[in-house]
């Protein structure tokens, strides 16, 4: 049976490259993920799973208080999950992927078109691919793989194909809150082919620096925000030193910016010759599996009231901090969860060598999964995380293929795994 | 003859200051100026002036390496020019006054509608009667008691009404273009009765910073263009000092940052949790008496080069600098020049004190008229430089009183100075 999952795998490479090359085709950046979903709810009704198809709405989902968003609506940006129920008595499992892709930046740094979806030299290019386009149709690849091989199932298969995972998870929240949760759930972001048990969380804030207008000829009759805004950055920078300098997890232990704080919008000023009086910064705060996201909001509200330290501006012209848009919860699962054995013996059955199991440096809706659907999430994908949100972005075939082939092996076992009665 | 003139003028102080209020009545925001240049030629025609009335062709303009505009119509928008010819062998001279205004901005910022040219505590307000329509019509006022008191002129007055100064100084180019230049030029803009005898001239410059894009949780595989322009803008910086602390002009001593470098608009990035790969910068840069635009722009290029010995990036990454917008040539007079001796004792005979004499930091069409008119200009005026494209605008009559006598004696002085043959 392993034999002819590896054998059918390795047959059909070339479905899998079409597979992503058209789900790369559909630029499902956030509020345009239509085409995307229905091509994937066409896959999975292949598959014959039962398809729920819909669109959330913000108005439930504001009850929750992990919702998150900058939207008022999803139109036009449905949700979809495919259930395939078991024969019985096994553990049940969500896989899970987001279809929303960032933005692709600045094309004059993309060799090929965005969207083209390019095949070359054993990769598919294109905005998605690793992140995460290249798994989620390498997990329907090995779910074709097990319905192709005749392999039954004792426990349900539950695929989450989410939106807005990019922008805080309402498509996953949404997902957990009409009941589609499991006994444990893979989520193959871009891990490289390593696992993940525990995931970075972050959060989105925005500050505004104040200064004072002036003409640009006099401008020493302003202040500019945009200079108090380098000393604000620097300051940022050192929040984020002494925030990594305490992390001593051995799964971190790699990782040279465990929870990074992110500068990535900087916007001000109006016009060449005034002095700017206003700059707004926006970034991503990286968030400790062994914090909580209040902890981690106290710590950098307080770290910026010592600005006024620095110069006496901040006095009268103290930074506020707004958390708003995204917010990943840090996510966790045992690392002696049965779900943790079975895909490290997978892995080094299929790979002859084991994985590398480390943190996570970035949030995943595995930490809504956790905490939220309480289903144990793991991470572990083909992509690669340093091609995520970059140009020319790919994902290598082979390590789609070597990914789906672990993923089905896998999920043989956790779903035939018998449930205690 | 000088107490003729100096009685005129305080007998018809009300005649002023009706002038100024229907000047500011005639709303000459860019585009708008057809009302006032009517009332303007009026006065001209009455005060027996050769006036020529047109409106700029962008066709021909475009040919000359000074213009520089946002418009490629100005149609609705005339210049307006009045000669009077004198009586032979004088010296001639360029009386220079924009009529069009900055928009009033938020009106709820002003306490009188901006255009109503209410008189108060001795001020007419309004938007434009600091810059410049008070001083429009005090150098109307003071050409009137020059006729009224039948006081012969050998030299030529060439006044120039234009448009366009505020956004770089398409009127006045044209108006040298036609040929209405002369031996020096007086332009009354708002230096509170100080002679500026040098201008700072400005550029507005546009560059940008480049990065890679990453995903914030693993920021450290990418380069921030955030974190680069911080080099970026520090090395601007020590470009202003540079340039700064090599002008030895005593005119400058009193100026803080003679020509500085204003950092107006930083725009980068578009995602909170992606490293930003290209930050926009946008400025003014000043431009000294003592250099040509040329000169500048180089040394400005010439310093962005050395950002790779800061820096190793931009040795791959260089910064290129675009000039855009708008541009202000410098303007300069010899501070010996004859006219600035007449304009000096003038006003000391009159004020029974000397001016103060500095170097201006805004620029004005007194470059254009300096170096594409070799007509060299002194700016002096009784308007307020604070007040200027201020909400609650105003001009104190008195001073516009007080500049139109010193003007009525140095126009005197000046074009009754014989020619040598």
């Amino acid at each position: 049976m392993r034999s002819d999952i590896r054998e059918w795998i390795r047959n059909n490479k070339e479905e899998l490259i079409d597979m992503i090359q058209r789900m790369i085709q559909q630029p499902s950046t956030q509020r345009n993920e239509l085409g995307i979903q229905r091509q994937v709810s066409e896959i999975l009704n292949e598959l014959q799973f039962q398809v729920d198809m819909w669109e959330p709405e913000v108005a439930s989902l504001k009850k929750h208080q992990a919702f998150i968003s900058t939207r008022d609506s999803f139109q036009g940006s449905p949700n979809v999950v495919g259930v395939k129920k078991g024969v019985g008595n096994g553990h049940s499992l969500v896989l899970n992927g987001h279809v929303d892709v960032v933005p692709e930046g600045d094309r004059k740094n993309w060799v090929d078109d965005p969207y083209s979806g390019v095949y070359k030299d054993g990769k598919v290019y294109g905005r998605g691919s690793t992140d995460m386009k290249g798994a989620n149709a390498a997990m329907l690849f090995a779910l074709k793989a097990i319905k192709e091989c005749g392999v039954p199932l004792k426990g349900d298969i539950v695929f989450h194909s989410v939106i807005e995972e990019e922008s805080g998870g309402a498509g996953t929240l949404e997902a957990i809150l009409k009941g589609y949760t499991a006994d444990a759930a893979i989520i193959p972001e871009p891990t490289q082919m390593k696992i993940f048990p525990k995931q970075q969380g972050s959060l989105w804030f925005r500050l505004y620096v104040k200064g004072v207008s002036a003409h640009g000829g006099t401008r020493y009759e302003g202040v500019s925000a945009i200079e108090k805004t380098q000393i604000v950055l620097d300051h940022i920078k050192e929040l984020e030193q002494v925030r990594n300098d305490r992390i001593d997890d051995p799964l971190f232990s790699e990782i040279p910016i465990p929870i990074p704080i992110n500068i990535g919008i900087i916007q001000g000023g109006d016009w060449p010759s005034s002095v700017a009086d206003l700059v707004k910064v926006e970034g991503r705060y990286g968030v400790s599996p062994s914090e909580t996201i209040e902890e981690a909001k106290a710590e950098f509200k307080q770290w910026m009231k010592k600005l006024a330290e620095k110069d006496i501006w901040f006095e009268k012209h103290p930074i506020e901090v707004e958390w708003f848009g995204a917010r990943w919860l840090p996510g966790s699962i045992d690392t002696k969860h049965p779900l943790m054995n079975i895909l490290t013996n997978s892995y080094e059955k299929i790979s002859g060598a084991p994985p590398t199991v480390e943190a996570s440096p970035w949030g995943t809706d595995g930490g809504l999964l956790t905490y939220v659907g309480n289903t144990p999430s793991v991470v572990f994908g083909p992509g690669v995380t340093s091609m995520a949100h970059y140009p020319n972005e790919y994902i290598e075939v082979d390590k789609a293929l070597h990914f789906s082939e672990i993923l089905a092996n896998t999920i043989i076992d956790w779903c035939n795994k018998e449930k205690k009665l």
